[in-house]
Formats: C-alpha cells, sequence, structure tokens
C-alpha cells in the first residue's frame, strides 16, 4: 500500500540572496512510499514529526566555488537539516520502532535511514579543514521528555541552540559574576537561551533584537537592558549601559564593530555566525575598521562552531541544562509552523533577520503522535 | 661649573600625520646643568647614554580627546622614553654610581630621578582601564654584559622588542613544530627577533618587509620565505606559500585581512600594534570584511600589550633568551643614531612604515662612557 511521501527538495542555489521558495526550496507532492515493503538493507525508516530550520542549512546553499564550515547541499536531493523522527521499522541493532531519534535527515515525510540522498561524498569533495562532514551529524536517540518539557525543546535549549549557548559561554566568555554581557539577536533561538543561561552565572545582560515585541520577550527572560535596534541605534544603548566585558555576537558586521568600541580592558568577543552577512557578497560586507581597539584593550575574539566542543562539554551541558530546566531557570519559545508544505517559508522567514515578527525557535510540525 | 644639558621637547601635538622634527620635537640646547651641586632630594642623577625611539611614543602625541594603551605625553615637557643611562651621583639607597639603568626617561643628556618634568599624574588624568601609567616603567638596573654583547642589545633582544616578541608568542602563538607563521614587518625589532624565536620553536617562518635590503636581512636571521611586500602582493606571497597556522601582526589593516583568508583551521591572530593606523584617522583606516572567516575557521585574535606579560613570562624570559644570544642562536641588528640633536629624525624615520632604509632597531647614542 502506497502513502504519499511529500518532500522539500534543494532545486538551486541561490546566490548571495535570499532563496525563494518554489524556485531554490520545491515542494515535492508527487511521491510515494510503501511504509510496510520498502527495503531497508540493514538500517530503519523514520517517520519525520518535526524539523528546524537553521540558519546553517543557508550556508550549505552557497556556490561550490565557496568554502565553509559545512559541506555544500547537493541540488536535486531533499533538504538535510536536523529533524526529530520517531522510528516505524528497524533492521539495525539497538534501534526499535517507536525510538525517538535527533540528528540530520530529509525534510521529507518518511526516509529510510541512513539517508542516501544529498549525501556528500566528504573525502572526494576536498574540502579544506575547517570544514565539518555535515552528514556525519546522524540520528541519535533522544529520551521521552514524559511531559516535563515538550519534544520541541530538542529543537530550542536541548538542541543546536541550547549547546551553542552554553559551549561559547563556557569555552571562550571566562563570565565572572557582576561582568556585563552584550547578546545580539537576544531573542534568537541561540540568544533566548543564552540570556538565561548568563543570568545563571550571575552576569549583567543587555540584550538587542527588531522588534517592540522582541524586547519584551528579552525582559521576560531576564535581560537587564533590553532594547530594539531599529529604534535605538547599538552605539547610543552601549554607551548608556556599557561598557562590556564579553560580546556575544550573531549578526557580525557593524555591530562587532561598535560593540569592541565599548568592550572594557580584557574584553571578550564570541563570534558565534553573522547572519546579516550570509546574503551580502564578500565584498559588500561591513568593514571593521577598530581592530587596533583590539590591541589597545588587549581584547580576545573567538570564531565559535559547536560541533567541535561536544566531547568537551556536552556531558556538561547534558547534566546542567536539563536541571536547570526542571527547575524552571531556563525555559525556551518555539514558534510552530504546520506542514512540511510550509517548511520553506518557515526557513526564509528566519533568515530576515530582524524582520520576523514571530518570537523563539522555529519549528515546523511535519507529523502528529 | 655648569654643562650643558641639551633636550628634546614635545613641543606639540601632531594630530594624524607623522611629528614633523622642530615643529612637533624641537631640540632645545640652551640648558644647562652643575652636575656636582643640582639638588638630589633623595633621587639619582643620571647620564643618557643611549635612547629608543619606538612606535609607542607616536601613540602618547595623540590628542587629548583619544584614549589608548599608553597615557598622553606632555606638551613642552621633554620626550619621555626608553633610555640607557649611568648613574652619576645618588642619595637613593640601592643606587650607585656607576650603576647602568634602563628604563623610562627624559630625551636629555642628564637628568635628576624621578624625572618630574613630563610626568603625569595618572589618578587625576581619569584614564580608562585599558591605560597603563606609562610613567611606572622606571628606570632599573641592568647587568654589565662584559663584551659578550653590545650594551645597545638591552633596546633590542633584551628590551622591549625581544620581550614582545617573546611574551606573544608564548602567551598566543600556542607554536607547534612544524606549523607555519607569517610575520609582517619582519625586520622590524619585534619582527627580527620574533624570525629567530620561531625558527627555535621548529615553526616555518613566513616574513615580509618593504625593501629588497630587509628582505635578505630576514632570510639571513632564518626566514624560510622572505618577501619584499611592495613588488610582491602579500595575497600572492600567502596563496603560494601558506596556508598559515599563526600570524603575528605588526601592520594592521589590510594585512589582517589578508592574513584571516590564509588562515588555516584553529588559526592564531596575535596583533601587536598597527603601525599602519598610527598617522590615519580611525574613519580612513582599512576596514576588515572578512571577519566571517574568523568564525568558519574558528579562528584566536589576541590583542598583545607586553607589560602585563611581564610578572608570567618575563623570568622565563631572562632566563632563556640570554642563553639563546650566548649560544648565537638570537641576535640582533642595531642602527646608530649619533648624538641627541638627531633623536626627532631618527625616530620620524623609523614611524615610516617600510619606508626606512636602515634595518634593525634604531637606536640614539647620546654620549660614550
Amino acid at each position: 500500500m502506497l502513502t504519499p511521501n511529500p518532500r522539500v527538495v534543494f532545486a538551486k542555489r541561490p546566490g548571495t540572496g535570499l532563496p525563494v521558495p518554489g524556485e531554490h526550496l520545491v515542494y515535492d507532492a508527487s511521491r510515494s512510499i510503501d511504509l510496510e515493503a520498502v527495503p531497508l538493507n540493514g538500517g530503519f525508516l523514520t517517520e519525520t514529526l518535526m524539523l528546524s530550520p537553521e540558519p546553517f542549512l543557508r550556508e550549505r546553499m552557497r556556490d561550490l566555488s565557496v568554502d565553509s564550515y559545512s559541506t555544500h547541499a547537493v541540488v536535486g536531493a531533499p533538504m538535510v537539516g536536523f529533524v526529530l523522527a520517531v522510528v516505524l521499522r528497524s533492521e539495525k541493532e539497538g534501534v526499535n520502532p517507536g525510538d525517538h531519534m535527533l540528528g540530520l535527515s530529509h525534510w521529507e515525510a518518511y526516509t529510510v535511514q541512513p539517508y542516501m540522498e544529498g549525501r556528500v561524498d566528504f573525502k572526494a569533495g576536498k574540502y579544506p579543514d575547517w570544514t565539518e562532514d555535515t552528514d556525519a551529524m546522524a540520528l541519535y536517540q533522544v529520551g521521552d521528555p514524559k511531559g516535563i518539557y515538550p519534544w520541541s525543546r530538542y529543537f530550542s535549549v536541548l538542541g543546536g541552540p541550547g549547546l551553542t549557548a552554553f559551549c561559547g559561554l563556557e569555552a571562550y566568555g571566562d563570565p565572572k559574576k557582576g561582568e556585563t554581557i552584550y547578546i545580539s539577536s537576544g531573542a534568537s533561538a541561540v540568544g533566548s537561551i543564552l540570556i538565561q543561561l548568563a543570568k545563571e552565572k550571575g552576569l549583567r545582560v543587555i540584550a538587542s533584537a527588531g522588534s517592540d515585541a522582541k524586547v519584551e520577550y528579552m525582559r521576560s527572560l531576564g535581560a537587564d537592558v533590553a532594547f530594539n535596534y531599529k529604534t535605538t541605534p547599538i552605539a547610543a544603548a552601549l554607551k548608556e549601559h556599557g561598557p562590556l566585558d564579553i560580546y556575544w555576537d550573531n549578526v557580525g558586521g557593524e555591530a562587532v564593530e561598535i560593540a569592541i568600541e565599548y568592550l572594557r580592558l580584557h574584553g571578550r568577543v564570541i563570534l558565534c555566525g553573522a547572519i546579516s552577512e550570509y546574503n551580502v557578497a564578500p565584498k559588500d560586507r561591513h568593514g571593521v575598521k577598530n581592530l587596533s581597539e583590539v590591541c589597545k584593550k588587549r581584547l580576545r575574539i573567538y570564531g565559535l562552531m559547536v560541533a567541535e566542543h561536544m566531547a568537551t562539554l556536552g556531558p556538561r551541558f547534558f547534566a546542567e541544562v536539563p536541571a536547570l530546566m526542571a527547575q524552571g531557570k531556563v525555559t525556551a519559545r518555539e514558534t510552530f509552523t504546520e506542514g512540511l508544505e510550509n517548511a520553506a517559508d518557515a526557513f526564509v522567514k528566519m533568515l530576515q533577520a530582524g524582520g520576523a515578527e514571530e518570537l523563539g525557535k522555529p519549528v515546523v510540525i511535519v507529523a502528529k503522535e
């Protein structure tokens, strides 16, 4: 018996602009699958419950001539990103029907694992040493939260955003009680968790975002100072509420330049992906003119990539953060979009830095249990 | 009996351009001193033997509205910089006639210590936390090299340049045998010592400077690749001889941007003063557009100020580097200018990055013993 098996296909590289649903990302409802009979070849069959639109997926869509920290997405194959899936059938030892799994998979209703379409031959790709084998972020079993928190937390606090906030602050922030941190994109998936972790560390938190609703949200998470950068220039806010000990950058460009100006002696800058630059050609990016301040104030600037801290900080993360969640000290908001057919829209909306009206981590519901 | 006591006076702040001898720095031969009778008030009288033109002296000449890592030089007072002096008379316990001393003093033939003119009231100055009390770098006794090396080494290998190279590489370079370092201004006071220390660490050294004679000099110090950036673009050289693990920046601006492009995963950038920017208004400085590379390659960028590493790394420096000198593994070249009346010229020539034809650390001979 055939069941419809829709997917979102990465149809065309978007160059330097925003991807356009229907052109670069195409919803394909023409396929079907026999859930009982499809060969598993020693693997397992998953049903996708939720998927996570994330900035790094845009990075994967870049032109083949451009290198980056991730491998290239494959044109003509389904989008590959973080999903929460449930196992329907399995031939793999240790993986059983009913298991919930998190990790990379297709933007697709049902998938035989390991997925083969869209997989990059990493060795043959001749990538530079800073490129991760993205497909290695395979599905792994996750525990049932049993109603203590919703499954969607695996995309926010307990997923990439939470790990990123935790590992960056621990590895590079060197936070000391009473110090001040400025977080750009404070209402974003990473930023919203970071505000709470920073407060737990005893930091004074300044956070910015692009709407008044987000400002309220950041305040509700504990930010001591929250401002809308569209109505209050960053420099004015930092002049009033700085100086800073730590700057967490989620946007890149001019924000880095301004923050450097307001950092104190021995300040730290953590660069965590420059969303403002993902869709801008290198030559058109904002040039940071004040690196001599880095010398003067003996600043340290770090490029953060969460994957490489998993081995050292992952165990502490999984020991500490769920406990903070249970105590209500760390929470998250997820913004839900229903239906795989709307996944591309949700993704593009997330990429419009500051433009999205929704609060919290975008999550696309593909199926309900 | 009166003895002539000429001095170089800091007469006027030069704004954003190069200082002009006779206008901003004025040689004043009108003064005299009674060496036998001048009151010491519990201090001591020194005769200046040599003085050291250094980039940080330009930083001290900036407008009062601009903050920095050093205090402001005082208009109307003698220039204050690193000197080697010999004690003529003393009322201070532990300081005896004949002692040789290194540290800050006047650009002047004879000075009663501690010098009072040109001293900054640090507390009253309301400086930010990254500003050092520059006058605290007072004279301290140094050992007689007894002919093993010349006294002028106290301005190169055994002085600020050597300390800077050693502390920066140890504190931030994380050098591993076989890695590649690129050193801009490799023929400078700091760069020339760094080439040798880097080779001692087993690094492959790429170094650049602004003349063919300097290229030859860098090769003689052990650089594996040396090039003239006026005839070979930095990007072309790094494309051919990179990638890099460490970039040591002595110039700032565009060089940082290019080096970031050619750094490997986990590369380190050590910013050690941006001589190309000292005489350029902030808005006219080169904007670094590729900080997203810092994230991608997980680079670390450090601002270096040698003073703060003295307590932790100073003892190792003084244990290791003189031994390397005695073995002939670390040497230096000093370029001598005779006469206090030529000190201002020597200083300005040093500031013309890449323009100076002389090799090695500039030293002004004020008096001979």
